[in-house]
């Protein structure tokens, strides 16, 4: 009842339409890369993240079912949500850009699960999903909309973001309560499963990190996270293959899955100049990382906070999350005008100068059309950049914590249908 | 041999094409949208519902052969038999929307082949998709051409269509015939691929009920074809997981298959200002109505036709496609310029006015290219919708009743190679 | 080092992008169908040929990572190797039609890998690549650059190419060697996969031979890849399903591969006017070729060379792709302006008038801005073709003998590992 369409979706700008003199469809189809976008997001999403990448490989038919149900929910949930903080004359315009908007908020609810499905009833995941949809938005809209950040990949609104709030949840269920049988059940194709899904993610990856860019940033977030991508492979698999590892076989698939931290550590930065140099640099830094997440943190951070990571949540989003941010801010502290030309304005919209000073006219005589911004300088974007990390990690801790407490109060704990999520019942 | 490119596919318009002033390369390529809608229509249509959705699930290897030799046939049958009513100067004019058609058209087939897939030889297959092909083109240019009525994600003329004509043809081939021992081979990952499937299409149907659609025609398409799809699956899968039918868990696997009921009731009306909360009604509806029809309906039906609709073909496609010709009616009987604006003489041709009317002149004056129309009302409009349903139906059942007495046809019936559809032979 | 975006990349076309009067984004997305291009081929290139046609039929997990890590090292190494010839002001440029070209280079290195799969260690596979790589760059740039033919599909760069560098280094490192055991694991699922992996290359085939093709010659380029496929399609699945090769049960998974001989025989004349008449003429014969190699080539040649091309590499890429360069030849030897208009300079820009010749004038008159070439002949230009032919077979068995004695050199020789592709290991 809150919903209506935008502008693109009514037949406004239909007079366009009809000059036939050209014979062409061009103008008649808006919108066809955004629509392009949205549906490989969609698939990507759902089908990589939310089955392939996290259930498939342990779970089976009913817990998809189970997730399906909550995706439909989200994604529904969600369009409210990022709506009610753009509202106009008191209607939410949803065009497919909130579409996609709205697949990402489902992302961040699939990583989150990764961590607690083993603790939680479908109830709970339910009420979860709509908990951490809430903190989702608000973070978002205080990022974006009020600090004016940047984050085309969305590596911190998303992948930091959930997997910090889903580490919480787990380690708040998780506190004094006995460890109880989990469930673990390996289907006879799963593991080949669980590599198709690295694949696909591994190849869709650079139209996640494109699909909120515009024209020449979207090209350079498509060839940064390429090479990214291809850097922390080739770091990961060698380390995987290598006899380094030879004694420490049982991590191999989840070293298999720091193949992807190049894409999330490129996140935030990928459509800025940092070239295919930096761009393999920061991926072969996060394999690294990640592999050492693996094979070093992870056992050290069990050990003192009781967390059993058992999908690699925080070596696959949070640890390449955390370095996407800080990547990100030292590219907005050196980006200048002379390197992006005019697009600096519409990667940073904060920097564009403020209304009638010389810098505006003259900007407005080159561009025309400018939207005035706040003047801020390139280190102050960089700051910002941090803040917003900050403000990140503090909404996912938080909710994380007030989440896990309403999950614990008995009305959704019952216990009744608690292997609901073990296909052999 | 009667087969031509269309002006697009043949150097008449490259002129503009050296225009290279701006650099770019969108007048280049006139078609990406199209070409986008076309690829993925092509995969949803075989991989989707050719092999996830109904063979995969009960057969193996050798069905999925003989399936797309099928396919390979029907592409080129249905360019032909769909082309032949859009002759110029005795060519098919051949672009890449007619291979979109040629798409639905073997989308047709294959909803069908769900219906009789245990009756039947691959020769009978054969024979059948080529009388069907026949009679959905024939339909087809009744409806679209003839009626000039709406129906932009073909629920009608795809979905009822296929289902009517399969159930007849099923119809016919059981009766009077000793039930014969039928193949039901499930193989081991077979559950899996089938939930698989359905997300599939569950991903891909906005691009399905979108594909033909123009301008913000597919921007609504798209929108209200996901808040229905959401709708349907919340409706569908909270009664499979809830407790009312606990003591129908035979039904599972078909209930989740509802959860795409939405996708279908939406088809005729996604183009139309439905909004996303008529969107979600239509959901909810059709997925109530497609669990109801697993649990009460199919029982009855199968046990006064003796017809057994193992695939569900009747409540994914029948009962949801019913529906959405009604509430497309209903839609296309309340559409105003005021709500459409000039969009509406695209969604319905025959509304526009009649040439050299004082109406013509002026909406000539406004937009420009007017194709003269019919002047049609809403209402008539509304009523021509209502009578395509039954057109529809008329060819899919007489259709049916003729193809399966040809099938019967001792010439095509030989019992030779019958069990060659199970893998084990 | 060596690399630097393309000016769609950085701002300086963004002054166009301001323009918001029509409330548009087409232009600020200069690159919509290419993007859409660059996603598909990279994920027909990796999930298709590399894991779904080759590896996932005979080899599990570990054989899949060591290919994902030859696809990363590959892709980068691809980039430099093309790049080198194209260098500007001493850096190499790169877009997202760069992109596209490295994956091509890749589906070269995964067509050759399956000549030699059950030879290889994980090291001798990485320094293959790195050799065949450098060969297929330089053959690349002799035949696009210096003879300037026509090959969109790339069907004698890619797949004779690289089926006969594989053929070479596979005859080379089986040479004077005891039979050693080979590996032959076949997974419980993978038949399943091994058909899902050619309906996959089936469905994308159109779309790998137009994404290198330009306006009306894309169009031309989806339509009759289309037909061609659907033809051979027609006629080796009828062909497996007859009772003609009743005897020959054990070929028909590599009949059913010949599906897609279409698709590569289309391919350098793909863009060319030969219309769905010629394309399905194509197609068919492609299809008797291929499935003639399966039952009576392929058992000749290997009892001559020693050869044993298990993945059937020569039936589907070798023997296609020799039919695809006779027919691109003949095709481009016929090619006159009446037919194809002013596109013919752009499939062919040898053929544009030399500068300031009268022919010259008059087309720029007609067509502006244009690039002076050779005014070569519609006959010399198919002569040209065949030369390319040659060069191409030259570089791949040059080439292959070569790297296959590299390969032999006892540093890359080791055994230590040589099972590792062997999952149980």
């Amino acid at each position: 009842m809150f919903v209506d369409y935008t502008r693109e979706s009514i037949g406004i700008v239909v007079e366009n339409d009809f000059d036939r003199v050209r014979g062409t469809h061009v103008r008649k189809h808006l919108s066809s890369i955004y629509y392009y976008m949205f549906q490989d997001v969609h698939l990507t999403v759902v089908i990589g993240f939310g089955f392939l990448a996290t259930f498939l490989k342990r779970y089976g038919n009913s817990s998809v079912v189970s997730t399906l149900l909550v995706v439909a929910i989200t994604l529904q949930w969600a369009t409210l949500c990022q709506g009610f903080f753009q509202m106009q004359r008191g209607k939410i315009h949803v065009s497919i850009t909130n579409l996609v908007h709205a697949d990402f908020a489902t992302l961040a609810i699939l990583i989150s699960f990764g961590a607690v499905l083993d603790l939680t009833t479908p109830t709970q995941l339910i009420i979860m999903a709509i908990c951490e949809i809430l903190c989702f938005a608000t973070n978002e809209y205080i990022c974006l909309d009020i600090l004016q950040i940047s984050d085309v990949g969305v590596s911190m609104l998303v992948h930091v973001f959930a997997a910090y709030f889903g580490l919480t949840v787990s380690c708040v269920l998780r506190k004094n309560r006995p460890e109880r049988e989990t469930v673990s059940i390996t289907l006879p194709t799963s593991d080949l499963f669980a590599v198709i899904g690295t694949m696909f993610l591994w190849l869709f990856w650079p139209t996640l990190n494109a699909s909120l860019a515009q024209g020449d940033a979207q090209h350079r977030a498509v060839i940064n996270t390429y090479y990214s991508l291809a850097a922390s492979t080739v770091v990961t698999l060698a380390i995987s293959l290598s006899s380094l590892l030879d004694n420490k076989r049982s991590y191999t698939v989840q070293i298999q899955n720091s193949a992807l931290a190049g894409g999330v550590a490129i996140g935030t930065a990928a459509d800025m100049m940092i070239y295919p140099f930096g761009a393999i640099i920061v991926g072969c830094f996060a394999g690294l990382v990640s592999v050492l997440g693996v094979v070093v943190f992870t056992p050290g951070i069990n050990r003192i906070f009781g967390i059993r990571d058992t999908n690699g949540v925080h070596n696959l989003h949070g640890l390449p999350g955390l370095i996407s941010a800080f990547v990100g801010a030292i590219a907005a502290a050196f980006a200048t005008e002379k390197d992006y030309n005019y697009t600096l304005y519409r990667l940073f919209p904060a920097r564009t100068p403020m209304v009638k000073t010389p810098d505006y006219w003259n900007l407005e005589h080159h561009v025309g059309n400018v939207v005035p911004g706040l003047a801020r300088s390139a280190l102050s974007q960089g700051a910002y950049q941090i803040a917003a990390l900050g403000t990140t990690l503090a909404f996912a801790i938080f909710g994380g914590l007030i989440t896990g407490f309403v999950l614990r109060l008995s009305l959704f704990n019952q216990r009744r249908r608690n292997n609901f999520i073990n296909d052999e019942v």
